[in-house]
């Protein structure tokens, strides 16, 4: 599109009546550019097994001859696979799905948020909470962090106490630093929450690459039934083209979301493809230990180049100590390798991909870094 | 579930802190039951021709391949499609599309409704619309039709006037009622809302079983950025299970919808599904004729019968002159034939099935009423 082009649209978008809170705004997404090593979503770079391929072929097939009908809207069969992944005693009362992890919290934004109520997160953090917020007018607040990042029982509770927001989300492993939160602050957080009646979210996308001891928020689920952890099928699984985030909770709580879902929201075809799915988790799985040897790979080697990675329980690697990120973004992506500019001042994030893809973001680095 | 069980669900529910337009709602959804001849939800009930089977069989097998990477956010192959598909001159920058029209609608409500803005339809209309508002904080008014359910151009279009709604929507053909709007009332409702800077959206559903001479209001769009017209993949194509709902509009409507949207709404599993069927149109429609000769048999017996039908641009049809309308409805279950109440006394609401549903219901209903 020509600048020119660009310059009319815009002009045209703002002749709409659009909602005020919307004025001015651009689309959310990572830059969608063609490049030989993509490091910059958090997609799992390894490429589906063959078995799985086959296995969601043959269940779309199958799905695809009864199209003409409207899918089971209580997606029963994926709430039961989903409860037997995850383990912990849960069954597919507690268990719920949507297009996405997106979708999912937007979802429990508007069953437990909406106007003249607000929703806490910590940045940085996932983009997406306070757009997600905006979107069903939800006022977004800001906590903080230490100045590594870090966020201790102690001050995580005492933020809660000090806002009483309707919603905490914490998002462990966090992204884009890839630390994950010890359940002592998750307790904190849920014992501080309430005293003012508030939901709790762990958004815990990344949960499946955590490092050795790191325990799941789905241990708390009992007895707190304001407690919410929220997963996805992009990241570990390896789907993130299938748009299948989930929760487990209380039963209640998936009961609220059935009062906000779009009746049907989950297609046959997206049933079909996570059933089939989950009966592979094995082999679905079996490239999670390759990922994080690569991104232990990383932190060392960015260790050993005089960078300060953070400690991660995910598929990336966030580091800081570069002197200027936004040129070493570029000049690896001078280097066909894109990694994301999350837009924190000497820091970059990059996902872990394959053992071939690490190489060539290490060395490319290394060129760009001069060392 | 027992009445313990749900007495018990319902009263944690209510402990939960859900936002207060949501308490003492129970989930929307016509009821799922087991019933031989299912004509509730106005599907299409012509099973999914075999070679579009095939199609989207071996259209997914290939995205499948990749499904570890997130989806084209733009489906631009989609949206290509669905413009070859709709004439009208419209291209791609013409096009949206998201997980069922309920989705589109809802990402339009998102737009350019919300907290202190409001949105006109005309009851008996679609459901969903009062719930959509509720949804994204948007004031649901209710306008009025004739005794008949009949709207004209002059009647809408003062309506429109006097409350200056930031949207309004028409459907056109109407559910329940079936009938279609000329585009006079589309016309004046336009000239009305443009006095107020409102869009209108026209949602056409089930356009593609209009009666000969029934227009779209796609040929209204040049000169009218406000205009939206909706549609879906749902009925005409047989693809309820697929969940694609798409609309046409001015370039910066969709613009406007892009900054709403989730990310990557549109899962790579939807795009190949969709793609691979609109390349299929010719053999997807071809039931469109065999349903709308069941539609106008309905038609022509019921008033045999001494009913009221109305007149029916769309794959059902909407009949009054009942006595007891939910004692037919029950009579008619008792014999296999699942139709939907919707709530209006004396009528009851039948979707035009194949030629044996088609005569299995007008068998079962001359028995229920004993004629």
């Amino acid at each position: 599109m020509s600048e020119q082009d660009r310059t009319s649209t815009q002009h045209a978008l703002e002749a709409l009546p659009l909602r005020e809170n919307l004025r001015g705004l651009t689309p959310y997404g990572a830059p969608q550019l063609d490049v030989p090593v993509m490091l910059n979503t958090n997609e799992n770079t390894h490429p589906v097994p063959e078995e799985v391929v086959a296995a969601v072929t043959a269940s779309v097939a199958e799905a695809a001859a009864t199209l003409n009908r409207y899918p089971d809207r209580e997606f029963t069969v994926l709430r039961q696979r989903l409860a037997k992944y995850l383990g912990h005693g849960l069954s597919e009362t507690n268990l719920w799905a949507a297009n996405g992890s997106n979708e999912v919290l937007q979802q429990i934004l508007q069953a437990f948020g909406g106007p003249g109520r607000t929703v806490l997160s910590f940045p940085p953090t996932y983009s997406m909470y306070p757009l997600l917020a905006s979107g069903t007018d939800t006022e977004y607040l800001a906590g903080q962090r230490a100045e590594d990042f870090s966020l201790t029982a102690e001050s995580a509770a005492a933020q809660v106490r000090e806002h009483r927001p309707n919603l905490t989300i914490l998002c462990s492993p966090n992204n884009p630093t890839g630390t994950a939160l010890g359940l002592d602050v998750v307790e904190a957080v849920y014992e501080a929450a309430s005293e003012s009646h508030g939901m709790v979210i762990v958004d815990e996308a990344y949960a499946e690459f955590a490092l050795a001891g790191t325990e799941s928020a789905l241990s708390l689920l009992p007895g707190r039934p304001r407690l919410i952890v929220t997963r996805t099928m992009s990241k570990a699984f390896a789907l993130a083209g299938a748009r299948l985030g989930y929760l487990a909770a209380a039963p209640e709580v998936t009961d609220a979301l059935r009062l906000v879902r779009l009746p049907y929201h989950l297609s046959a075809v997206s049933q079909a493809t996570a059933n089939a799915a989950l009966q592979h988790v094995e082999v679905l799985l079996q490239n999670v230990e390759d990922i994080k040897a690569q991104r232990d790979r990383i932190v060392d080697e960015l260790r050993a180049l005089g960078l300060s990675p953070a400690v991660s329980d995910s598929n990336f690697v966030f580091f800081g100590g570069l002197e200027d990120a936004h040129a070493t973004w570029q000049g690896l992506l001078d280097h066909g390798v894109l990694v994301r500019d999350v837009g924190i001042p000497g820091h970059l994030r990059v996902t872990a991909g394959t053992e071939a893809e690490t190489t060539a973001f290490l060395t490319a680095l290394r060129q760009v870094l001069g060392r």
